[in-house]
């Protein structure tokens, strides 16, 4: 069973990660009707608690809460102007006190979410948490790929880039161990977190190595800034060593899938033209994490609700 | 009888407060519900039109609206880029003429929310303007304290902070005054008003005296700009002087409430564990403030409907 | 038969511009009542674009996308941080995967709105892209006039002020030259277009000779930036050539009508009191563009709707 908030994948279990990708099934079919919109939360209360600038993923969780028809509160803060924990706390206990049902936080420090968890009555869904966790988009991976290949559970899942600094990484890597997969990262030496193999996961610093064989190739997001230390490489070194493009692709597998959390830097993780390959999902990670949230959403605020329209 | 606009405390009379305060009794079984929504006010539209960044305020009127089923329009602009009273009028009768039934206003400067009710068709509610008078606030905390304390008549509020330029200071001071209260204000000298007296108030330099009996101690933010003048103590001072904390708050009665608005300066207007004290009802004001926002939204924009489901 | 797209008047047949305006007549009747919403768009999701500030555009699609019942998500995005291209169509994209019924784009370069409706299989409605379009703008102009004169066939329009940077004069050169009008243009010679002729308009010099016999007298709002290149007048002498006043306005019918599409610099293109003046039509196209929006949002995105309730 789900808990009473969705702060990471790591404390999830197996069978939690599959009620939620069943659940999501069902909510898609809802995406795919003229009438996109069923009454499961009519009268609920969501509130995006946005600390850190979001176009995609708050706009996911706004039309997730409205296709269940809850009322939908955008709050959005500069992380800037908010500094001190303490007003960040009286900030959340403030929303929580206006009755929402589901709080959904993203901040840019690592643990905030659980924070405000531990001090409100409503559930909290963490959105992304500094370096920490970002469940719902590994949820939405792992939707995507089940969907692809019929199965997680025996695939190689390769992911590309920025390990230590990303998120997306450290979910996604708990998410697909837990459901059976076997997980490679491959990064320059200074982006992959030490001690990673304690993870369950193979680190590779060749990207040809990496993807011997691999089912999905998951490149992550390179935050040009950080590729001006002295020991990273440039944009145009790391574009050369770990961008995917249609050669080094071939050393994947003949039906291997290419997957990005988006925004992409065209021409530095992906090479130009690989966004729109006929093996991309990119869009479709898209799609299917509005089904994801749904899911997330119904589950976690949907509680003293017996039927599903 | 309510008017058409909600402008201020100060032309309103007891019958029309005990009224806002009735419905608001009845609003807040709606936000006890599991689907805390009514159709009261269904195909209805608000806009909230700030012209000062506010983020509690404007989600307490967006849910508020939308617990009543209104659809509500947020419109946020810097004052910056409105400088000229003509231009903001401008802009109002432009909302206006999108047809809305209410429109909420918060502008920094005291006196707009009344010249712009004075061009609109539509009602305007007044969330703020400058250090005139905050209508909503004031309402919300003597349903407050009538919640906790059983009647306002006959108590003693002692309100302590920069009176001088508070909004919320100038609304409570007429709101609890016609409600039957005594009002004492406790302020360092150059934030207490010249003649504040003839408001009905009685003024201390000394918080200790302020407080002495007091069934309600009401801390106001303190803008931490301001106490940089001449004649202004330190935040430091301040804290030290006109601050709450357990030991000042022996002085005021044993069953004392104390409130704020927020955001709450920790460790300036109250001490740190000062805000979380049992008897601390700042939360209870924010989940007042939704019921407070719903009634004033339904007596003024539902006034061709009949029925209240 | 309108379009999948609203781009732009330019390409739009007589026929359709007939049925948008017949279609805002019966959206203008669901405004005047007191439950202002009808069931049309429920469940369907309107997506609002911008990436250029604006707030009475916005304001208007969303009001009108909400009396329609459908759930519309802003997104508002500084054109700055999306600079490239590339950006710009991958999050439009990324909107897209999300399954939006229409998404309304408004962006500072001429063409963007084309190109996003090139790569989305969401349908596109144009609100201003650069000095190209603004096709609801004209279509609430039509309709106002319309609504004002009784027919648009006949009538001589005089458009004044910045034409060759202006989207709302070429919108409405298009849109009143296809219905029948006589469209003249009063400008100093740095704002008229190369070889304007060419579109079917007559030029003017003297403000004086574009609004003999006018029916229907423009302005256009000035960007005082502008008035600063070396050949251009400086305020003070534009307003005092290209300004309307009580004294030009008598060079026009006695029953001229005055329009602006809005916000008006008050002195400059309009006299201080014109805008308030009995023949300004300045706040009924206002309230016509929720009409026309709603008609647009409706013939669009309605298209698998068959009631209208």
């Amino acid at each position: 069973m789900i808990g009473t908030d969705l702060l990471g994948i790591e404390d999830l279990e197996r069978e939690s990660i599959e009620r939620i990708l069943h659940t999501a099934e069902r909510m898609q079919e809802v995406g795919n009707r003229v009438v996109k919109k069923v009454p499961t939360l009519r009268g609920r209360t969501i509130v995006n608690l946005f600390f850190e600038p979001s176009t995609r993923t708050r706009a996911s969780f706004e039309i997730a809460g409205k296709r269940l028809s809850a009322d939908v509160i955008n709050f959005s803060t500069d992380s800037s102007s908010l500094k001190k924990a303490e007003s960040i706390l009286d900030t959340a206990r403030t929303l929580d006190a206006m009755d929402p049902d589901v709080v959904v936080v993203r901040h840019g420090v690592a643990g905030v979410p659980k924070r405000i968890a531990d001090v409100l009555s409503a559930p909290v869904i963490n959105a992304g948490d500094g370096a920490h966790e970002h469940p719902t988009q590994a949820l939405l991976d792992l939707f995507t790929v089940r969907k692809r290949k019929g199965r997680i559970d025996g695939l190689t899942i390769t992911i590309v880039g920025d390990i230590l600094h990303s998120r997306v990484a450290r979910s996604n890597i708990y998410g697909f161990i837990k459901m059976g997969a076997e997980v490679r990262i491959a990064a320059p030496p200074p982006m992959i977190p030490a001690a990673v193999e304690t993870l369950g996961v193979k680190a590779f610093t060749s990207l040809r190595e990496a993807l011997d064989g691999a089912d999905v190739v998951m490149a992550l997001r390179i935050q040009n800034e950080r590729l001006s230390g002295t020991y990273l490489p440039s944009v145009r070194e790391y574009s050369a060593t770990f961008g995917i493009d249609r050669e080094t692709l071939r050393y994947a597998k003949d039906d291997a899938i290419v997957m990005h959390p988006g925004p992409i830097n065209r021409g530095v993780e992906l090479a130009h033209d690989i966004a729109d390959h006929q093996h991309s999902v990119i869009l479709d990670q898209v799609r299917n994490g509005v089904a994801i949230r749904m899911a997330v959403l119904y589950l976690i605020a949907g509680r003293q609700e017996r039927s599903f329209g």
